[in-house]
């Protein structure tokens, strides 16, 4: 099963539509209007089975998960529709996902030690001991063929990374690995922009990465549910201007998927909607190769199974506020 | 004016009202019920009044933010409201705001300084050439007099953040200090609960805190209007179990506010519901006294202005699942 999102215009404009497909050649099916058939069957009419599919089935895929398992059950239901009398609108594939939360590890060893070398820096055996994370931002998410706005206090040395995305499904908390595997709605493409420039020097004030990553992250183009593939075979490539630029393999994690979920739920909530990513994979950035992106490149990530997610970089968003030094008054820093 | 959400017992269950204050002494009026009676003045029926005012007034106080200007009209409507129709029903404090994005800054020099000689480390240039930042946890805040959960995997260390919390209103980007006056809904008091051994461990892997700060924050009791107070003139006091520990003042921030804000918005999207915090005031935590926080104790944050915060430190979590330690493969770290 793979689930998207697609903008359909309409009379109050274009909204999104949370579709789905049983596999991967055949018509999208929408999932409010399947819904809606199917509450009319049930005797509902005609704008009470609307208020009640639009209740369940809103736009933001995030917002639908929070409906927990009546939800799922209608995305299920809506794959398995053969009718055609639900098929989706023509419309334009947005990020399948609107996280409610964004966190990504850095759980591929090859990166780790490439990234070290690059940056000048070393690698703490702590990589090895805990799944590392930072969470980003769940607000600036882009999807299928976006532009990828470029910051104004970005200089030089933009980058993509290439990486797994876990969709969560249903809440947990001090979930183990076999649970976890249970709260995993699937996978999908994820391109964890990054300024390297801003990025190396704020993580220099020891909080990890922030407005160096928190401009743009791309999502898409589907969701593939966990019954289609193993997120531990992955071929993982990255074009660039149709060059290949990067390949690897999410047989290379250092925690299985599910130990990544479970890490992520242990004593806080992990929230239905949230959008977990594994890091990047071994050579699957710029940095780890010597380069990097100009404006009006276009970025393409493939993962085998999933599919591509195609991504133009924008052009720089011009000048913009910034701060202005401050004079320390207690440190020796100069 | 003063806005905060009690939890309040009907045929529905337990819900979050927001509520607001003219003054400090006032009795709180419900913003729906002040919303929907004016709607009703203006000729709506009692049903369609209530679907109107539920949708523009709902329980979590990011939502309605979401509502933009004509939620902010009800909140001032309300707060205006002497007619004594729409006093609030009796009900428990919540955290005032469920942030939909919770960015916290680390912006006064006494704590980067004190931070630094507490860890070993020593303070780099670059917290004073831009605000650094890490994005916490939205989904694990809680509110007055609530329990702080001690995760499973912290042995030790657990600590208080005295902080200045900043509640955004409006949505923007690119915002310039002046315009980012106009973002600010009001202050709240925040406690970045930390668990220092799983923090100190996990920021050796660069990303910065991550499971060492989600696992719990605190806001509230209430949120105050900029009118009412001068963000840079705030006496701020911790207490433990009735002991004073810290006494900051927010004229020490390295930055003003509306320039965190501004900093937060640049080349991206600042979400109206989003939570910003300063940072720990200088002396404002455990960690730099030398001291830490023991299941059971009683923790009292108090901004002039604002109010007091108290949680008690929850009993630790039992053991749960922990990831296990990898083999390097293609690293020298041991």
């Amino acid at each position: 099963m793979r689930i998207a999102r697609l903008l359909t215009p309409g009379p109050d404009g274009a909204h999104p539509r949370v579709v789905v497909q049983a596999g991967p050649d055949l018509p999208f099916t929408d999932v409010r209007r399947a819904h809606q058939l199917a509450l009319q069957r049930r005797g509902a009419g005609e704008r009470a089975s609307l208020a009640l599919a639009t209740a369940l089935v809103p736009g933001s895929l995030s917002a639908a998960l929070e409906n927990g398992e009546p939800f799922l059950d209608a995305l299920h239901a809506a794959a398995h529709d053969t009718s055609g009398d639900a098929v989706a609108a023509p419309g334009r594939l947005l990020a399948p996902l609107d996280p409610v939360a964004y966190r990504d590890f850095l759980a591929f060893e090859e990166h780790i030690v490439n990234a070290a070398a690059a940056t000048g820096g070393t690698v703490d055996p702590v990589v090895y001991e805990v799944p590392i994370s930072y969470m980003g931002s769940a607000q600036a998410f882009i999807g299928p063929d976006d532009v990828m706005p470029w910051p104004t206090y970005a200089h030089a040395r933009m980058d993509y990374e290439l990486e797994l995305g876990i969709v969560v499904a249903r809440a947990g908390r001090n979930l183990t690995p076999d649970d976890a595997a249970g709260h995993i709605l699937g996978y999908t493409v994820l391109n964890d922009f990054s300024a390297r420039d801003i990025q190396v020097r704020e993580m220099r004030g020891r909080l990890g990465p922030s407005k160096g990553k928190h401009f743009a992250s791309a999502c898409g183009p589907v969701i593939v549910t966990p019954d289609e593939l193993d997120p531990h075979a992955l071929t993982m490539t990255a074009r660039v201007n149709g060059e290949e630029w990067s390949r690897g393999h999410s047989s290379t994690l250092l925690w299985r998927v599910p130990e990544l979920v479970a890490w992520a739920s242990a004593s806080e909530p992990l929230a239905a909607g949230t959008l977990l990513g594994t890091g990047t994979v071994g050579r699957g950035c710029g940095m780890e190769l010597g380069r990097e992106l100009r404006p009006g490149d276009s970025v393409e990530l493939e993962i085998g199974g999933i599919g591509v997610l195609q991504n133009r970089v924008g052009d720089p968003d011009g000048q913009g506020w910034a701060p202005t030094r401050r004079t320390p008054r207690l440190s020796p820093a100069r």
